[in-house]
């Protein structure tokens, strides 16, 4: 599997730390150091299928390959704006895909490095090529008068046109830890949307498992590590220790927040854009979060 | 690929037509005469995840598998119970798989077919066994004021144990309608939860697509033919497109009316229990409904 292009799509509404401190008791301070985040955006009338249709769209535009190539559309999220139909299905509607199958899948925020795994097997079999896309509005699961989980969330969406190549399946560590599952919650089909979090729980619980699973997959150094932009404090914990220099761990939740399952890609997209990523460049993603869930897989871009 | 076991669990209670006449303007013969459902099976105290459990249970006693043998845990369900934690999640945790991953996916009333596909490309890769799940609890999204839906839904889970084997990939044919998707909508995020459906519009579609679906898929006679339990009529007539005996076809829709993604395991299900299928024959699997999605898989059972 190769990534042929990548993209991202991002509400137009920035809001700020101190914009959040005027609705709540917190503080610019407070928010950046504990979690590294300076603003987020929030839709306004974006929703999880527009923000994926930006991404798509420019995937598409910015490569040789027509919606008619395309073979599949997984898309992660964790809020979706309908059951049905999914944003997948729409996509491949508007899009004019007609040879690909749309799929949504939610693994909350690893939703985008298994859904990458996924297009890495469909693509070891009949598919050529495909969109792997993270997609959320998670202000829509956002509690705004509980301010220790109301700060660390944005909306946002991003991700890649990938494509068959002759290399093996990509090295890649998916794993649960469904005993864990009441440190994090969201979107209760019994009446109650808000995000729910013990977050020290899962602060611990990302220390442990996910430099484990990082070892796993990362047989040999890579260039850069994209690691999940949960909190600032957590990556630079997780970079310690597994000894890896700051300089190849790039962050962008400053100015995002977690976005969830559009975390990662849209890591991936600022790397290439900003120049820093490079073809050839052997790549480490790794996403965790809600279930508990992680997901790791190394690749070369 | 091949099918270890197949496990069905459903809701104590019984809604026969004749109870919802009370509910409704609507009549045991009507619903009948449309649709071929006499009753379903509504959730009172179950949930999509603990009728997933049930069958996740089941199929592991009545196989030589432990939960530690599996690798991956795939649920399709449009009725979760939560965003996060997903039901795939929770059953990895309470199972004690400690080497699966758990994944939700959501392709409505094709998400089983899509998931045992998934499954399939997994199976051709590291993993060598797994639980394919179908999960529905439909009646969160039917308004039960509104008699033209209200009648058709039902709720219950079903899946298989598949384990690796020395095969191919089985054929399969998964596709997207996605310029169809307003003629079936549930579970809107802006506050509509309910089902909202053209049924004549939909009918048009399956008894053109579904037929093509089944034929590109279905290159050698299969003995059963397993279609999507949507309505009997709906069958019926793709049944006779295709020129299948009615023997081939079987339906069970008149005890469980449409369960989406549970149907097709459900059927299949019913058909191992009934002692109808036997070990070597040819089966076809379709599913179809919103996004709107089609998903056909032949595979030797």
């Amino acid at each position: 599997m190769r990534i042929v292009t990548t993209a991202a799509e991002l509400p137009a509404k920035r809001v700020t730390n101190a914009e959040l401190s005027q609705k709540m008791a917190t503080s610019d301070a407070w928010i950046r150091q504990r979690t590294g985040i300076h603003e987020r955006r929030i839709a306004a009338d974006e929703t999880t299928y527009s923000l994926a249709l930006g991404v798509a769209q420019q995937l598409l535009a910015q490569s040789a390959y027509a919606a008619e190539d395309l073979d599949f559309i997984l898309v992660a999220t964790m809020s979706p704006d309908f059951q049905t139909p999914s944003e997948a299905n729409r996509l491949q509607g508007t899009l004019g895909a007609t040879h690909a199958f749309g799929l949504n899948l939610n693994v909350a925020c690893a939703g985008f490095v298994y859904a990458l795994d996924m297009a890495a097997h469909l693509l070891q079999g009949q598919a050529r090529c495909g969109l792997v896309i993270g997609s959320e509005v998670l202000s829509r699961l956002v509690d705004w008068q509980d301010r220790t989980t109301a700060v660390l969330f944005g909306d946002g969406a991003a991700g890649v046109l990938v494509a068959a190549d002759d290399a093996p399946l990509p090295p890649a560590d998916l794993r649960s830890y469904g005993d864990l599952k009441l440190v994090l919650q969201a979107g209760a089909a019994s009446g109650d949307p808000y995000f729910h979090m013990n977050g020290r729980a899962v602060y611990q619980f990302a220390l442990k498992a996910v430099p484990a699973s990082i070892r796993r997959v990362a047989t040999q150094p890579c260039d850069w590590y994209l690691i999940h932009q949960a909190n600032a404090r957590i990556i630079e914990a997780i970079g310690k220790k597994l000894a890896i220099p700051a300089a190849k761990l790039p962050m962008n939740v400053a100015n995002y927040g977690n976005t969830s399952a559009a975390s990662v890609p849209l890591l991936l997209h600022d790397m290439v854009v900003s120049g820093r990523l490079k073809r050839g460049q052997r790549l480490l993603l790794c996403g965790f979060g809600g279930g508990l869930s992680i997901g790791s897989l190394m690749l070369t871009y």
